[in-house]
């Protein structure tokens, strides 16, 4: 149903306050219906989870390709098998990647905490012992890049994220200052709003001249293959660029089967350069015996191959696509032309990035708590969580069923609505 | 076949010349023989990994006892049931412990790297900004111990381990010093020498003053339930100890399944304090993404309870107690008597201790090489692989079928002498 065309700023005095008492009891009706729906994790719904279901029964033996017994200790890169299905799917060489346990946020983590001890390979001394290190964070970003730089004492300096990736100006301005040591980037179907960054932006990113030595670009392509339409969007070549630039050592690529396979039960992986592939591994051979390649031989088996895996992805896109489909059915058809929101329609990745009046994301927040909505906490997608403008909320419709996304998202117009209008008439 | 109970330095230079021929052409005919063995590493064999071939099939459901689904993302502390199980076998309360990973060398470099950029729960400022942290290293002791410590830039003074574990004594003057941060301990069955803490060593470990306020002991408790005879020794109580002496912060337990189920694949605990849980906890929340649930539904299902790990235990000992016997065998045979060496009969872990006579210890290592038989590095057990007698040489049997043990040892016992006459004569 389209209720109306003009925007509530357009409206008069009384009008609005008309409309307030409507939409108010809109939002009793919502509430009174005892709702109990979460829509604040990027997680697989458990249809998607299902997908994988033959894992249960893998593998079907305990020898890699080449003989060897995966059930012992060793192989700290991984199986060689698996780093071939990511290095395809990533399109960067097999040489490249290192495969590891089931989270790509612990390779991230790996990577800081040595940078921060150790250095890297090209740093003038380990990055603790700078009085200030700080990272470029695109904004809106990933809740949890955030709060790992946070725990880690690094400072966050933020720059717009356009739908063709990082303000490129705005970087090149911040990389001046020798302190500025690296950036996040969600390259491919970002969260939250699954902007994809074109070739241009990364063969600036990198390319550009930096003050630190060892700025590194933490290239976290968690979404590369999860498409939402047959668009199925290229990656921009992170590794190529770089070593093409003169900055071989610059990016540092993530990915996982999290969202491909089993969320909790995956096989991460790392890419880079010889130089930054060869310093990671050295610094792991003090921390690990050798990833679970009982694991990447499990995921192997269910594969066969990195078209496996695509193939596999369209089933994912078939359970999901829907879910993103009802959000966008609830948003255009109950806030079209008010003016009081914006929102994306992604083809790809998790997430739907819905930019509210400005000043009343956490009140929305709040009302649909009430109503027994969970929406990720407003301003989560900004370091510190503090969003300036107070605006930004983060939807995440894959782990619901599609009758609660439906439900739920019916339920946020009504909240987006009635924290427009409660300060458009305060 | 006991060829001579006359110690080496008691026969004639004359004797000894022609101890020396004899025992060089033995020596010659082993190189002859084009062996390709190798006693470095504490793997299990393929036998051993066998007894959890059931792992192929597990597990049977994706749910937990609770009915939550292990596929999905969540459960940073890990399966409840996996860690009842580890609960029961380290005689800690359930509460108190933690599931990760296949790796406990890993959860002891969190612990660390965190001590280092966070500091403690009770630390003045994190470990980082101290002008130098040292930590108490019991010799010989765990090579990747001593390996990960110098990665991380923390200095070791050593302390001698005796039977019923570190010199107490020696420790106590150690941590008088406020830079003396920790230190480890393998308290039951100890890499290499196969010692067990006692109640008491462990009682005033626990309850000494330190300089430091804190102090950690990292508890590596690798080896609880790896017993090689009918006497299964108990472990102390290290957390019951340190809580009862006012300082329930020191000690931090590690333990894990690698050998106990698959080495590679296996699951990781860590046991602490209250507080110190919470911290390690608290940092690994901005590191990870919940640990392989459905890895620890697996080894569940497979054993069932504790004491299903204790039957499958027995198996273990079944399999590797005539790997030990063959070296004792060769050992006692070839060399009780002559005074050139000392090697212990451990009743339980991975390895045997063998001390030669002082000063070849890598001659010994690098005879056996050239004869095809590939021993851990002389110095190995010492921080910095820096054996100040240079007599102590790691054996480990598991790996290698019962034949090629009795080969091998065959072979050692020869360079041991070989060695030793070198010397003698030189």
């Amino acid at each position: 149903m389209t209720t109306s065309v003009t925007p509530l700023s357009a409206l008069s005095a009384d009008d609005l306050a008309a409309r307030l008492t409507t939409v108010r009891a809109a939002y009793d009706e919502l509430k009174a219906r005892g709702l109990k729906l979460d829509l604040t994790r990027g997680k697989p719904g458990a249809d998607q989870l299902d997908l994988s279901n033959a894992l249960l029964d893998l593998p079907s033996s305990y020898r890699d390709r080449s003989g060897a017994d995966v059930r012992n200790y060793g192989g700290l890169d991984g199986l060689v098998e698996m780093r071939e299905i990511f290095a395809d799917l990533l399109a960067v060489d097999v040489a490249s990647v290192v495969c590891g346990g089931n989270s790509s946020l612990t390779m991230m983590h790996q990577v800081l905490t040595a940078l921060l001890l150790k250095g890297g390979p090209d740093s003038p001394r380990p990055w603790s012992q700078e009085p200030v290190v700080k990272f470029v964070c695109p904004v809106p970003g990933y809740d949890r890049h955030f709060t790992m730089l946070a725990e880690l004492g690094i400072e966050m300096v933020s720059v717009p994220m356009h739908s063709d990736g990082p303000d490129v100006a705005a970087v090149r301005a911040l990389v001046a200052d020798p302190s500025v040591k690296g950036m996040w980037i969600v390259p491919t179907y970002a969260n939250p709003t699954g902007a994809v960054c074109s070739a241009e932006v990364a063969a600036e990113l990198m390319a550009m001249p930096t003050a630190a030595p060892d700025f590194r670009i933490l290239w976290d392509n968690a979404y590369a293959v999860h498409h939402l339409t047959d668009e199925e969007t290229k990656s921009a070549d992170a590794l190529g660029l770089a070593a093409a630039s003169g900055h071989p050592n610059r990016p540092i690529m993530f990915a996982s089967t999290s969202k491909i396979t089993w969320a909790g039960a995956g096989v991460a992986a790392l890419a880079a350069s010889p130089e930054n592939r060869a310093w990671y591994l050295e610094r792991l051979g003090f921390a690990a015996i050798g990833p679970d390649k009982v694991n990447h031989l499990r995921h192997v088996e269910l594969f066969g191959d990195a078209d496996g895996v695509r193939a596999h992805m369209r089933k994912h896109r078939d359970l999901i696509a829907p879910k993103f489909a009802a959000v966008e059915d609830a948003l255009s058809s109950r806030l079209t032309g008010l003016g009081i929101a914006e929102w994306t329609v992604p083809t790809g990745g998790y997430f739907v990035n819905l930019d509210v009046l400005d000043g009343t994301a956490s009140r929305v927040v709040q009302l649909a708590k009430e109503a027994g909505i969970a929406l990720t906490p407003a301003g989560s997608a900004f370091p510190h969580g503090n969003d300036p403008r107070d605006r930004n909320i983060r939807l995440a419709p894959t782990f619901p069923v599609l009758a609660e996304v439906e439900a739920a998202m019916a339920g946020v117009a009504v909240c987006v609505e009635l924290a427009a209008l409660e300060q458009l008439t305060a």
